[in-house]
């Protein structure tokens, strides 16, 4: 049986539901509270399961594994019904490309941690830390925008006609830049393509406010 | 023919100047200066290479590609004949793993943007940078070393005893940690396998201080 820890507002999470989902794979949802004064991540109980102390981990018999990205790879690798990545190396890789922009260069930057320090050791106010979380999603939508409006790779969705890798990592932090009320319109190509894929029932199913551990409205 | 757009102290393009070196490939190294005042990367020249103006960039005849850890998946599957990655689905997985630590938690956090950002916007002085820098290196190097010290996958290297994937993200972000005096003690088995690393050619070649843009000592 498969486990995910997550946290609904978690993005690196939702990318590993979307995944799921795609890959219609069932998978038991546990919950870790991350907020602020809570962080039942750094409990005791839930760093025996993840040394870490971060989200997501997932649990696939014996597979344990932290980190999105490497867990990605790996339902791709094991269950490749249903494929995040196309074929070919030069294919694989530019879309590896696109999710290392907001893997690697947006999100680390805007995590609860960050934020939390941002705030604490270095006495940012509010508007600081909103212009900061803002800047590092403009600078990499910038960039993104500019590889994905110019390619031929570009379909429906950022590669071709079939949501992929890519797609699960645009439309987190997408979620993500519309909740801190960040200008999304310089960005037209990944608007219509997160537009897209909010259409269909893997990436709807996977959304935040769709999770058992979300606050009722 | 091959090209690699980097600068000797950037620790994403390092990893990549590793990684040719192992698999032997040749390749022509481009300097792009990043030091704050010049930061070449921003040029118009540069952007037409590389429109996020990040290094590193690799050309390898049609494949243009930004983002480390993309150039690094795409040589592995290109040039499989020195495999950076091992056998198996889940051993990849475990792989990946530990270096999204590094490449996820640690050296987003630590880039020369970033640091720009705090000292300029954030008014931090250099010993609040100095140890913002220090305590990601920490938080990520105590769960690489909790993980590895742990794992019958280690051996001389982080996986087995043959170099890979994990070590040539483990080692620039060591070198870094020595170069802003982060104590490394707490890691004894990162210590010995980035000193197993640094032995061999393919590590030395790549080290900053033997790339041609390196200031002469």
């Amino acid at each position: 049986m498969r486990t995910l820890y997550g946290y609904f507002r978690s993005s690196a999470a939702y990318r590993v539901r979307i995944a799921l989902n795609l890959k219609q794979l069932e998978c038991e949802h546990k919950a870790v509270n991350l907020i602020p004064g809570v962080s039942e991540q750094k409990s005791d109980a839930y760093r025996a399961i993840n040394p870490q102390g971060r989200v997501p981990y997932f649990i696939d018999g014996d597979v344990k594994l932290s980190q999105s990205p490497a867990i990605l790879e790996y339902l791709d690798e094991v269950y490749p019904d249903v494929p995040l990545l196309p074929e070919g190396a030069a294919n694989r890789a530019y879309v590896r490309q696109l999710a290392n922009i907001i893997a690697c260069d947006i999100h680390p930057l805007n995590n609860l941690a960050v934020l939390g320090k941002l705030k604490g050791e270095f006495g940012a106010d509010d508007a600081l830390v909103k212009k900061w979380y803002g800047d590092w999603i403009t600078e990499g939508f910038t960039a993104l925008e500019k590889i994905v409006s110019g390619s031929a790779h570009t379909g429906e969705f950022c590669f071709g006609d079939t949501p992929g890798l890519a797609d699960l990592y645009l439309v987190p932090q997408m979620y993500n830049a519309r909740r801190f009320n960040v200008d999304t319109g310089p960005f037209p190509t990944l608007e219509r393509i997160d537009a897209s894929c909010n259409t269909l029932e893997p990436f709807i199913k996977a959304l935040p406010e769709n999770q058992p551990d979300a606050p009722k409205a």
